[in-house]
């Protein structure tokens, strides 16, 4: 067993580095050779990335270090080691999606993301596991602070190698819960943006809740990296993209913050409930006022819609999802995992009235929810319902980051707790277009948590 | 010179051969027989396709009409040979875009739309030729009543191949002129649905205006294709889909018509603008009232607005073609036609900003637009400036169609006009997901222009 301490991690730090690049104390190829050494100490076990270009890396890393030396690096992430969730493009490396119908296939450009980062002078150093297609059948990804449990998934190799420390950012992506849970098992930051306020272009993320998103050691390398991608590739088609300055916001007071049960509360155990009930008896302390469903009938109202929110995500995702995988079920026997074929078996059934109904269900909850925003910083809940379980058959179960998802809100999962000595994320909820904000509170919490 | 007459076209109807299917005196494969001997007679001139598989159409055929032999059809659409635009996936042939990047490039599935109609029963019999990623550069195709001349672009091959009688129906696509003006140019109904109202998934097909739609011989045929496709595959995810029943609308005269002149009025010959003055005469004469700018300061105050229409167009589809442009160009010289090239470079000072600015003042025309359209049965236009232009270097002026690809309005282009003895399509502007009663209306103009 681990012997986890949120402020004592092994997570890595990238924007400390540039001062050193810049008067040439460290290089981006020096930073990169380290973690080259993590994951080669480390990698066979945890099993983070599917494939890596580690000559391609260096060679970036090299070019970066030359832009370095004359004083004319690309942007704040120029030189920094990423890793690349396999369900998006990239140029250089296969995209394998963990499908086996994917197997070596060769995408013919980067996705959105991964141009935006290159463009930056980001190394992208390899492509991280995901469970089949961004959902259920998981890969042979280890949690690094406990090999015998899960990573979470579907971003299992982005979220265990940051948390492993073999990168200090890594991309995943989420439709349900595939980035906050992970991020919380694996002890890191993670965030998925407003809905389309990232590119997803660019590989297999069709879905309407789907965002792209960013794992990170610290606030400051997951702001500039999701500015960055937003700088370059913008947001979703017809959607606005990321609104916020390329500078990760200061920390800010929140004024007023709602606490969410959600669904996810009758899965914890007492020990992880009292983990919140203490993290809220902390922030009220700092001055925080906390409204919750004892204080406030509208929150309890809405705690009451949100039993709805998982039958209607899976509405919603599994009438979504009958395209593309029964074509790919037509492959023939062994091109779909087991339980996703039973799972698209048990979706054939919804017909587009319900489809439509869940649609204008979550329409109206996201406006509910943007009307209990109107009077508070955000929503705070747990990322997962405790620590990682036990065993890799299984990524755990998504119920906190339901919510987010549906509401297609900013979500952050905050590496401040911990249960049976191991990571536990605290996650913040915030309005619409409002991640730049939910930064600055993020920030102000991670200090006085 | 062609001598071309609307009432005397070579188009072709599928669905009255269905009663023959039926009582044994007609099949499927004798269908596709018949298109195939037209195909072989003139599609060495004019090349509507870059893919065909004869091979599995005629198994598709005959598979189709052992279901008629035993009374059981799949649908409406059992046995109708299609043409699929190559922008989109299919897993029995190459998806080429019209791009050399893509050529030879092979999907691991069928497309949304084309697996919906494959699942319908349709022979989906070949690929037709797409301008560069549906954008400027043409294809080899030609127009069908005039080989001299363009059949319009993108969709010029399945706007071609339905002119010329070689297939009943094909699918198009439209960002802003693409489907409406070549079904205008090789006189065909064309229909870009409602945008999101077809699944367009499975192709290159990712702009915010993006629709996917269909060319066919008439209406009814028209209808159930479309409505197959959205029964099956459902709209763009997050959006409701096509609404309306599975048979086509009845004749439905509309009480009352905007006419909009368009930015493309000032394109057209005094013999094209007496033709559409023509056509609004005989709807008067027939007790449809027609409101215009002249009549309608609203409806001036619209066509004010829509003179922004292009620019906002361009500066929308501009930036957000940046990604994947941009990395294609990367991958040599040649990647990207000359055009395309230039136009990405004019495109690379597009801001964030104005980006934003465009899609706010999207917003803002589909309400005004809305607003009108709660008082009338629909717009009515030109589908295209004039008939089909000469040579087949430029595929000809997209004004008529980019205001109802702003909107995302449903748009159907109906061969009832000649211009120059050759095709000039009216176009019908209706409400979004107003797509079935626009097609009630555009039925009863069909039977009284």
């Amino acid at each position: 067993m681990s012997n986890y301490n949120p402020r004592e991690t092994r997570l890595l730090s990238f924007h400390d580095a540039v001062d050193r690049f810049r008067d040439g104390s460290d290089s981006p190829r020096a930073y990169l050779e380290r973690c080259l050494e993590r994951i080669e100490a480390r990698e066979p076990e945890i099993r983070a990335f599917v494939t890596m270009n580690v000559t391609g890396a260096r060679e970036a890393a090299d070019a970066s270090a030359a832009r370095y030396r004359v004083g004319k690096p690309l942007s704040a992430v120029d030189g920094m080691p990423v890793g690349i969730k396999d369900l998006y493009e990239t140029i250089d490396m296969p995209t394998q999606m963990g499908s086996p119908i994917f197997a070596g296939w060769q995408g013919k450009r980067d996705a959105a993301s991964v141009y935006a980062l290159r463009q930056s002078g980001a190394v992208i150093l390899g492509k991280t596991v995901t469970t089949e297609f961004g959902f259920y059948s998981p890969g042979p990804t280890r949690n690094p602070f406990d090999p015998k449990r899960t990573p979470g998934g579907s971003s299992s190799g982005s979220a265990a190698a940051v948390g492993a420390g073999f990168v200090p950012v890594a991309i995943g992506s989420q439709v349900v819960g595939s980035l906050i849970r992970p991020a919380s098992y694996c002890g890191n930051y993670g965030f998925k943006p407003s809905l389309g306020a990232l590119n997803r272009q660019g590989g297999h993320s069709g879905l309407s809740q789907a965002c792209i998103g960013v794992h990170a050691g610290n606030l400051r390398d997951l702001w500039t990296t999701a500015h960055r991608i937003a700088s370059i590739a913008g947001g979703d088609p017809g959607q606005p993209g990321l609104f916020g300055d390329a500078v990760l916001s200061p920390p800010v007071m929140p004024a007023r913050l709602i606490r969410l049960d959600t669904a996810g509360w009758a899965l914890c155990n007492p020990e992880v409930q009292a983990k919140l009930d203490e993290a809220f008896s902390r922030l009220v302390k700092q001055g925080v006022e906390i409204v919750s469903r004892k204080t406030d009938p509208a929150v309890e109202a809405f705690e009451v819609l949100l039993r709805e929110a998982r039958e209607m995500t899976h509405t919603i995702c599994g009438y979504e999802l009958r395209w593309p995988l029964k074509p790919y079920r037509e492959l023939g026997p062994g091109s779909l995992s087991e339980d996703l074929g039973n799972r698209l078996k048990s979706w054939e059934h919804l017909t587009t009235e319900e489809y439509r109904t869940a649609l204008a269900r979550r329409d109206e909850i996201r406006k509910i929810s943007a009307g209990l925003l109107s009077r508070a910083s955000g929503f705070v809940t747990l990322s997962a319902s405790g620590a990682a379980p036990l065993g890799i058959q299984n990524t755990g179960d998504p119920a906190f980051a339901v919510p987010g998802s549906l509401l297609g809100a900013p979500c952050l999962s905050l590496p401040l707790l911990e249960a049976e000595r191991l990571p536990l994320g605290l996650q913040l909820i915030g309005p619409l277009h409002g991640d730049a904000r939910l930064m600055g509170h993020a920030a102000w919490i991670a200090d006085h948590l």
